[in-house]
């Protein structure tokens, strides 16, 4: 078993959510019209929308219903009581989008979401509760109108290196969208406003006291300068947990050692999309989960978000076509190896296609609620919470010694008896398996039970157990002690 | 290839026959009524039995047929005839019961076995012959007739930290059974007595000239206790084998350094009984041998005892339910790593249930005996004992590439040339496949030859053999010198 300090653990144990901003809620009861009468909002070509709006169906970035930071302070006792540790905000700074990746200022926060006084007062709510928060940065590129590259294109000498021109007056941006100007890298004064310096994007909002930076497309930026980032950074604010975003596999950035506390696990969300979908077996989905514990790590793999929808994507219902689905994937987002990260309105069963259709305003009635899926999701958040083995345990994964398609893997720490068993049997009919498991702390005799209950109690025989799973369905076995004057988990075994 | 010292060597080289001492054999040539006169048997309660009695079908511990030490002494020349190199006998100390698990002195030999002149006399016969002998014992728990048990309850404040009470009365006990008071074992005391001092249950014995110790429930006893009494005793006794009992996988006792020298294997034996009943397929077969080579570790695996059947399991072909497959599983124990543990009786086709019925008295009579089952066992002995890669090579794991349901594995050691292949085809169909084998010493040209007689010869071509078997049937590949003038395997390729 791989040792791990307690910092792993910590961010290991937690549970985020989501939210775009513009999108959550208003503060202070305020409806959408009397939000956005706000001078925040007195620009040209903006449609202003009741919250209730369902004509959400245009590609572009100035359609506002209000949402903002208070708002997210207000439902401050929904989150807890969904049982989530932190949130996660995609950009706050001043833009003028309602998506805010088109920042014109890194130091202001937008004053449709309140400015730097709203955060404050968030980063005091959340903490208050034990809850951290994790903001959005994006290194690679910014708009085109940030005044950076509006002074770099006006020739202005100490930002004309800031970006690359070509002679005939073309620039590097992002993919060939020339509204998003890329930021050049190698200059070390560039580094230096976005992460050197003290006073860096940065290092001062986590002086301001946000907890977390997630980094947009770190393909972009590079793993020399994510390296130098994370000393620096870390050096500072050693608490801090540093996300990448890389849609796909992350195991090179790992072994690279591109200092990234953990990445955005979409290798994860295209595994378990892919294996729903029919689209590939059981053969593949236990070598994708093997593949990434042998090439993140065990704790690069902890501290990574896994993630099944975001504002990028169609929300999983929409994306899987049925409750059920979307259940299973929520079970396996909640029981391997990684940070589970819910965008917002999954746990109510919002549906929701492609970009702007899945950034719909959250419903907050609670008519509107499918509450089927927030059971799920509550009762896999706490399964978690109460399993140190699915909070920060390895991963055995074992599904492709089956036959049928199945995806099985053990998580287990290295305290005996800290572990669970999880199983999905993703085939149209039951499964009636044996197992054996190379582990020894689940001894001869040792009862299971699945903790989501849909599976019978079961038990260890010499090594081995006999699965019985309906099915289409999952199982989240956990050891129980079944004596009264014995224990099967002794504490001198620790 | 792992470097092994010459202990390991010598300890993998073991061939281990099990005994269960009432029932083996009695000394003098005494019948069981003339022993069973004896005034240790005199006691309420016991039942005293005929050897040839067959109504053994009672599950209690009061039933006596008279075995003792000193016939197993007798019975000395059988036992090297056979050809096993140790024995190991069930608990042996001072108790009410037939099977001696009930203790209330481990300083003692039951009167009903010859008290300790006999076990002087076993030892004494063994040791003359080159064997060696292994005992029983229990650190977790005592009887709850145990003087020291019966003092704690009483109140005697030396000894009530010995165990654990409850504030109601109620204490401690093995899984609830309240006939075994579980021993306090974080009292250092109690760990003096059991094995910290010279005069300790595991030192004594030890000094009076007995090998091994076998320990029972290693789950109970605990990781660091083991520890400590595998260092303590290691450094008095550094030839003493000290066997973990653990019904399961003991891979993470290997990990955590729990300093047994080996453990009962019950993880292979789960393998092979749920491969042979077809529960599992020749995937999880070939993994569940490949998880003990990774976990256990090399020497861990080769110190392990490879078992079948015990005192504490029906026997091998009760359970299997035929002779041809009783006789597959035993060619896997004695060539996969590990010291074979033979229980008494297998040899000769002894048929039982569950206990008390696997606990029968020993045939002696030929008449009585399965002379093919004798045979095969004694030419699985042979031709481990003839081949140094049985006994203590490496192992590499390489059925799982093959269609079909097959375990295949490499046995090899550091020597060139010193291996053998062993393939069972558990198919109904015969086997006929092209196998690389990724080995360096088999050169191209090496004839192969089945040392059991039941595949035909075949031939090294380049790396890769045409495997052909029988369906149902197992082969022990060696190879052979064709040639006169010429060898394949030179003394200065060593």
């Amino acid at each position: 078993m791989t040792q791990l300090d307690d910092l792993t653990r910590r961010r290991a144990s937690q549970i985020v959510y989501q939210i775009f901003p513009e999108r959550f809620a208003i503060g202070g009861g305020l409806s959408s019209a009397e939000k956005l009468a706000n001078a925040a909002y007195a620009m040209p070509n903006v449609a202003k929308c009741g919250w209730d709006d369902s004509t959400l169906n245009q590609p572009w970035g100035q359609q506002f219903f209000g949402g903002d930071l208070d708002g997210i302070a207000d439902k401050i006792d929904y989150l807890l009581d969904l049982g989530v540790t932190g949130i996660y905000l995609t950009p706050i700074f001043s833009a003028p989008s309602n998506h805010k990746y088109d920042a014109t200022d890194f130091f202001t926060i937008d004053a449709m979401f309140g400015g730097e006084a709203a955060l404050l007062r968030l980063i005091d709510t959340l903490h208050q509760q034990g809850m951290n928060l994790t903001l959005d940065a994006v290194l690679n590129h910014v708009s085109e109108f940030h005044p950076w590259f509006l002074a770099a294109q006006q020739g202005d000498p100490s930002k004309r290196d800031w970006f690359t021109f070509l002679a005939d007056g073309r620039y590097l941006c992002w993919q060939d969208y020339g509204l998003m100007p890329e930021l050049n890298l190698a200059n070390p004064a560039v580094r230096d406003v976005l992460y050197r310096q003290p006073q860096s994007v940065v290092q001062y909002w986590l002086s301001r006291g946000i907890d977390n930076w997630r980094f947009d497309v770190a393909q972009d930026v590079g793993i020399p300068v994510a390296q130098e980032m994370a000393e620096v950074v870390g050096k500072a604010y050693p608490e801090a947990g540093l996300l990448g975003e890389l849609n796909g596999f992350s195991g090179g950035w790992f072994q690279a050692g591109a200092g990234y506390s953990g990445m955005m696990n979409y290798w994860y969300r295209t595994a378990i999309l892919a294996w729903l979908a029919g689209e590939i077996d059981s053969i593949q989905m236990n070598a994708a989960i093997q593949d990434a514990r042998d090439a993140y790590g065990l704790k690069g793999l902890l501290c990574s978000w896994n993630m099944l929808s975001s504002h990028d994507t169609p929300r999983l219902i929409t994306t899987v076509g049925n409750l059920h689905d979307a259940q299973l994937a929520m079970a396996m987002q909640f029981t391997l190896p990684g940070i589970p990260l819910v965008y917002y309105g999954e746990e109510i069963g919002m549906q929701g296609g492609a970009d702007p259709d899945c950034r719909r305003p959250m419903r907050w009635n609670e008519a509107d609620w499918n509450h089927a899926q927030r059971s799920w999701v509550k009762q896999l958040i706490a399964i978690r919470q109460q399993n140190t083995a699915l909070q920060y345990g390895d991963i055995i994964v074992l599904g492709h010694r089956l036959a049928g398609n199945t995806l099985v893997f053990l998580r287990a720490t290295d305290v005996p008896g800290e572990a669970a068993l999880v199983v999905v049997n993703l085939a149209d009919t039951p499964l009636a398996s044996r197992l054996l498991i190379p582990y020894s702390h689940w001894y001869d005799g040792v009862p299971l039970r699945d903790a989501l209950g849909g599976a019978p109690d079961c038990k260890m025989q010499a090594g081995s157990v006999l699965l019985q799973l309906p099915a289409r369905s999952v199982a989240i076995y956990q050891a129980f002690e079944p004596y009264q004057n014995y224990t099967f988990f002794k504490p001198r075994n620790q």
